[in-house]
């Protein structure tokens, strides 16, 4: 292996990866990044375990960012990525034997030599060429489809599949879901697919994947088997472990039918719940975190802890059907989040009983999309 | 109490002593803004126990954003801060008994009622009207020694005297200095002081609050007794308690002569330690942070870890006086901060034996600056 990169190169090749390189494992060979360098690409492998991306950078021929003067593989420690960071200009690398050999700057004569493992030793990938993809999907909308319902993944580890979003691929749709058990995700999108699948993805993993997805381009599913999925989006390659169990069933759950409908902005509504965050939040043991909606002609939201005051904001909505006098009480931190993954302008606020779950759906969306957020008592 | 006032003016005052409010302490009245509002001014006092911050707002007669409608004082809860940073046009202020009543928005009408504290209960400030300042500074000189020296204090519990900076005020002299015994950083000003004085100031709680003060003006110090600094700056008072004890006396630790004094780029000097830190810092037991520089017609900076590899840097120095050839030992992290706190373009670098500490001084510099390093052994 001998090449001769700048440092924006090297960056974009293993800031793909970075963050999996750096989670602590038990395996040394993990703390590293599996480096190929071949005439026409560079590849890049991070892992910490659970999760793997795999980044393939092109070298062309007329770019003069990189200089490839021998092939080769390598396992080399993060470290490098700490180098790549301060360094100004370009870097030329080449392994001698044991060691991956890091020269750069010419008045600032610098040389790092740092340990490797073979590339031989790093684990295998599973491969995926003979695999019939099991659906294909725009990166924007898998982004946001990722977006809208991992906000509401458990970080317990009461339940380890309730850490994870539920894809549930028939023949004529894909299901997302994710819940909590106290707040819940949905998103279904009609289209066709060849074969039935329920997997559930770990949602953290995904979520912090994201940032390094070309959202412009496309993200096809493989489900190699039952324990592997890996998502192909352009030149990177996700691989990540499944969660195991069975995902609760939560279609019993989502309520078809209302006493109201209210239709407010979304963005009015968000920020009236964030105004009265600070108030729900401050420590009053049993209504910590909790506020209450109380609709008649207008939207009032209200806190009140003893200790420190009350708060009360009125917010106009744009529309109501049904009952126009209830109140209901939750969580003021869920629904935040909830508004905040939505996106569309005006959101459907459906009430049900001040002591069912309600719902919040969007007024302007290309796919179906369902939150629900379980009340507490009104107290 | 009853007033108008835009968002970022009362945002404005809020944020002076926003930072010592929200520590917890085990007063509650502490947990609160003191808030008086004046015809003229608005005055705010956030306090921590050890440090208070009272600011002072001025109303101008022409000023649009504030309209003072019935003057008043009161305490009130961190919450008021949180609202402010929500709302996003004016509030409007009154003190209805025990409640602080917030209005805002015309559309949006939202009414927050915060619990008060009597504006008596809160702890006194010491009066210093009649006191003599002991100095005055500029504001900008005043950032740079503190910032010059503080950086070396301790942040361990063993030495609380340690935590401090020590001020040395002579009739011909104002000396600034801090050590946590591995490192050292002095300040000497030329300049003539009514009385002689030896105070030790928190430095983490200087350094902190140096954010709310006005670098543009001056800042005049009043020692009101043995046990508390105050601090003058523009519309702001900073009150802080002495730290209590003995501060070691560091004048036998700079050498005065030394075998080697090498000139070099701080920016090239840094960035190259910079550069090596990840190696030095790589996980390896005893040569954790270690760093070596060898001088001998160039500065190489080195390091090696048996578990990740080594990295050598060489930098071209400017000048070098004295003995050529040496090596030296030291921790890479404290190196540095020490060339972070300092400014000039070049620094000398003063070497008196491998064992022994080495100086750091600026080469351009319109006051006295010594940094001094303790060595480490070199393995």
């Amino acid at each position: 292996m001998e090449f001769i990169i700048n440092k924006e190169s090297l960056l974009e090749v293993l800031s793909k990866v970075e963050k999996l390189v750096k989670t602590k494992t038990s395996n040394p060979i993990l703390q590293g990044f599996y480096l190929e360098v071949k005439s026409d690409k560079i590849i890049v492998i991070g892992s910490d375990l659970n999760t793997t991306i795999r980044y393939e950078l092109p070298v062309l021929f007329e770019d003069e960012s990189i200089l490839i003067n021998k092939e080769g593989k390598v396992v080399v420690p993060y470290q490098l990525y700490e180098i790549a960071k301060k360094v100004k200009t370009e870097l030329s690398i080449s392994l001698d034997d044991t060691q991956l050999v890091i020269k750069h700057g010419k008045k600032k004569k610098s040389e790092f030599k740092l340990s490797v493992f073979k590339a031989e030793e790093y684990p295998k990938l599973p491969r995926f060429d003979g695999i019939e993809p099991t659906l294909s999907i725009k990166g924007t909308e898998f982004n946001s489809f990722i977006k809208k319902t991992g906000y509401a993944a458990s970080s317990s580890d009461a339940r380890p599949v309730l850490q994870g979003i539920c894809f549930e691929i028939t023949e004529d749709k894909l299901r997302l879901v994710c819940t909590d058990s106290h707040r819940l995700g949905v998103i279904d999108v009609t289209e066709s697919h060849k074969e039935s699948r329920k997997i559930i993805i770990p949602a953290k993993s995904i979520l912090e994947s994201l940032k390094s997805f070309d959202l412009s381009e496309k993200v096809t599913v493989f489900c190699e088997n039952d324990r592997m999925l890996i998502l192909q989006n352009n030149n990177l390659t996700f691989y990540c472990r499944l969660l195991e169990g069975t995902y609760p069933d939560v279609s019993r759950l989502i309520p078809k039918e209302h006493l109201a409908e209210m239709k407010i902005s979304r963005k009015e509504f968000l920020e009236g719940f964030e105004m009265i965050n600070g108030l729900t939040n401050a420590a009053d043991n049993e209504t910590k975190g909790i506020v209450k909606l109380h609709v008649n002609g207008v939207a009032t939201l209200s806190t009140y802890q003893a200790q420190t005051g009350s708060g009360k904001i009125e917010i106009d909505y744009e529309s109501l059907e049904g009952e126009d006098n209830f109140d209901i009480a939750f969580n003021n931190n869920y629904m935040i989040d909830t508004l905040k993954a939505m996106e569309s302008e005006y959101v459907s606020f459906k009430y049900q009983g001040s002591m069912r779950p309600f719902l919040l759906t969007p007024c302007d969306s290309s796919h179906e999309e369902i939150q629900l957020i379980l009340p507490v008592r009104n107290k």
